[in-house]
């Protein structure tokens, strides 16, 4: 076990933030809740990133670029989206700055520059670009518009965590316009799949979809679907939501349409959204006591080559070995790293790159080269295998997907022992507090219900899953009829 | 001459406004100089950025992310920097709305939700990321530390124009840190030449390489290094800059470091940006009073096939040749768009292909299909040619690269005929209102000689060329001697 990070066991929350830390993915800044990426975090962003921007577009949308500041009067037309937000809203009240008269070298805001209408920062982008899509929107054949938006939001939370809940954080937000009801929720629907084909088949990441509650719902939504995962310590983490919006925005911001007979109506909207919070899914889920584990398929490295060797001698050989399977990688689309860093040791190599998650470490020695062998260390099972240079590319090829694999069973195996039924509120309670993970239980379907069993015990509704067996039963906490089970569970 | 734009010659400013509204890249919005971005605009934003991140990946560079807001205490620390931006800081003051109690349905600023310290949004972000560098540099092996950032800023800009100047831009910006000056200088110089690299081979964008007078240097830098281009109006426009900061970056945030020999100094720091404003600088180089002409290399679009037909005889026919056609030039790697769009008629769609500047548009009608041809136009020339199905896609990659060439061409010959020697001072005013475009000139290196030019004529000084030629001469303004010319123009 590695000395520089506290183990789960000890600490989850503190395993968690060494992880970010000594692993380089994020640091914190001198703003408020606010955190820097670091290269290796951002290159694991752009890699999901890539990945979901080209599955967006495959399914037909564009990306657009929307202001990042709502004028206040926009901000606060969809009521129930205002009063969501208006809680955590950073406000632009001043556009300039003066030298402090008192203090030479300071600066004070300008009382002068004081704008006439204060701008929000944008927490999300319905108001800004209902507003706009007002212009864009005539007729049916405008629609569908597939608009998607990769953008910077702020929401001013007060309690806050490397990735999972920061002011700022990274996102994308789709947001269409459809001229039925039918379509949109399929589009709804559709978004919510492609979000958990990305969790599943690149992050390695099982999810459960469903539909959130009413008073889970995103505000101003008619309907919330999201994707919903399990990390290592038996909480649930919301890992995308997808909208059905009705025409809540299109009246609040009067976008109607005329259909092919000139009739006119309100055009019919979704909104959906994955954020930088995934990485802070993908390290819980995965990692263990020596640091992050990520899934080939988005790790910004998946292979790298250690040199060992004694003072000069045959060097050149082992370098000039390296370099050719750096080649034969490349051209295979391995993402490698020749790590010939002189100024450190190979043991020291070895505990850094555990610690960043690289799927794969081959050292490559003197002996090795004599035998025709290489040393092969998979971080997600730390087996080691000493393997032929022959068709080395290959076999990593096969080998990152096993790993890929293999990352998601065991995942999968730990969420599928941690969904445990409860059928009395002691055992309920007994389940959250000792075993934890998704409680499948019957409720009420009453909001007063759900807020009851959530004062008591911090387990909120996931989800409603999608096709819910149906079953009569009884509520966990009024003893009132219920057909079907929901999942509850504490969460992120 | 297409009806719905305003000609060049009629006015010149409503062309461009007309271009980049009809031409489908920029809509404005409801906030104050900020516009939205639209699909097809996006789309060559992407296309410039993904090849500008390619060239920043191949020269060492990593991308991060830094916070959106700088406290005002970080903002202040660089005296210059702040003083050069301070006039057009958007400020943050307040983190909470409220419910107006007199209004319903509408929200205030929580007057007790005001932050103690102000925040700045980010004009450039030199302040905190230097803040955030003095945890990460300690030592020579830190260095060099190679970073780059894609990001929104935003500048309170007066008067602003569609990409040109606009209060929310969106950029890319490097900060690097570099043990020597020498080796800062270099990187500087590396990243002007990525920069003029890019501006002539991507966008076919002929640029001159200098460096600005101390008046026209970034706040805050030892030099400013720039690429300057020439509109078709005969003004200049600042396409990139490149800034060597030495260590007065270092000497505000206190970051130091370690040589081989343990002694202590400060870091050497550059940082170098372009942003959309490039979008506008492409515009104004190509197009015509047609619409936009786009270099093959970043158009999102290259070539768009319409198909030709009247009722419903052969159409499965042309539709399946058309179809063949797609695939081949996607194989080919060319973007493609087949427009079968049956609510518009051929001659709507090349008027639409024409103004969005798809280099090359192929029209197939069932003649064709009985002779084997095809008809393509191409947009810079407006060229016809009946051509051969045989080896279309093929034929397709060599017009392309013609087009490329005959754009950057055209553009290298205007900017070259307007590049002139201006002797005397009346020499000087008529060139810049008779014809515009480059004056080299002598220049006695006085900032009030600069000053006083700019205030009669509104020309400034838009460089001194790299490896500019030595010759003694006199001043134009004030007949000092002066030993080399420089470049004026009228500038955006």
């Amino acid at each position: 076990m590695s000395k520089e990070i506290t183990s789960r066991q000890a600490d989850y929350s503190q395993w968690y933030n060494d992880l970010v830390i000594k692993g380089s993915l994020a640091d914190y800044s001198a703003v408020r809740g606010c955190m820097v990426i670091k290269p290796y975090g951002f290159a694991l962003w752009e890699k999901m990133r890539d990945q979901l921007d080209k599955m967006f577009k495959d399914t037909g949308h564009e990306n657009a670029y929307f202001p990042l500041f709502v004028p206040k009067s926009l901000f606060e037309a969809e009521e129930k989206n205002a009063e969501g937000f208006a809680k955590e809203c950073a406000v632009v009240t001043h556009y300039r700055l003066i030298n402090d008269p008192d203090n030479k070298g300071k600066l004070i805001v300008d009382p002068e520059a004081k704008l006439e209408e204060e701008l929000i920062i944008r927490p999300t982008s319905e108001a800004i670009i209902w507003n706009t899509y007002k212009g864009w929107i005539q007729s049916y054949r405008d629609l569908p518009l597939l608009i998607n938006q990769w953008a910077n939001v702020v929401r001013w939370e007060m309690r806050t965590r490397l990735f999972l809940r920061t002011a700022e954080f990274l996102w994308q937000e789709g947001h269409t316009a459809h001229a039925t009801a039918q379509e949109a929720v399929s589009e709804t629907i559709q978004m919510l799949n492609v979000y958990a084909e990305f969790a599943e088949n690149y992050m390695a990441l099982p999810v459960i979809k469903g539909v959130k509650t009413p008073g889970e719902r995103f505000a101003g939504a008619v309907d919330t679907y999201c994707i919903e995962a399990l990390m290592q310590d038996g909480k649930a983490l919301q890992a995308g939501t997808s909208h059905f919006l009705g025409q809540n925005f299109a009246k609040a911001f009067d976008v109607k349409f005329s259909d092919k007979d000139n009739k006119l109506d309100y055009v019919w909207a979704t909104s959906w959204g994955v954020s930088t919070r995934l990485i802070g899914a993908l390290v819980m889920a995965h990692s263990d006591d020596d640091g992050l584990i990520l899934p080939p398929k988005i790790a910004p490295l998946q292979v790298v080559i250690v040199p060992i060797y004694k003072g000069t001698e045959k060097k050149e050989l082992l370098d000039a070995k390296c370099k050719e399977f750096v080649q034969q990688f490349k051209h295979a689309g391995i993402r490698i790293k020749f790590d010939d860093n002189e100024n450190a040791r190979p043991g020291w190599k070895f505990a850094e790159y555990e610690m960043k998650g690289v799927p794969v470490r081959i050292a490559v020695g003197l002996r090795d080269l004599d035998n025709n062998t290489v040393e092969v260390v998979r971080r997600d099972t730390k087996q080691k295998a000493v393997i032929s240079m022959e068709s080395l590319a290959d076999h990593m090829i096969k080998l990152l997907d096993e790993i890929q694999l293999n990352i998601y069973n065991r995942a999968l195996a730990y969420r599928d022992a941690h969904i445990t039924k409860a059928d009395s509120w002691e055992e309920f309670k007994n389940l959250l507090d000792e075993k934890g993970g998704f409680i499948a239980a019957h409720w009420d379907g009453a909001a007063e219900t759900e807020e009851a069993i959530k004062e008591e015990t911090k387990a909120t509704i996931r989800c409603i899953p999608l096709n819910n067996p149906q079953e009569e039963g009884k509520c966990i906490f009024t003893g009132k009829p219920s057909r079907e089970r929901v999942l509850f569970a504490r969460a992120y």
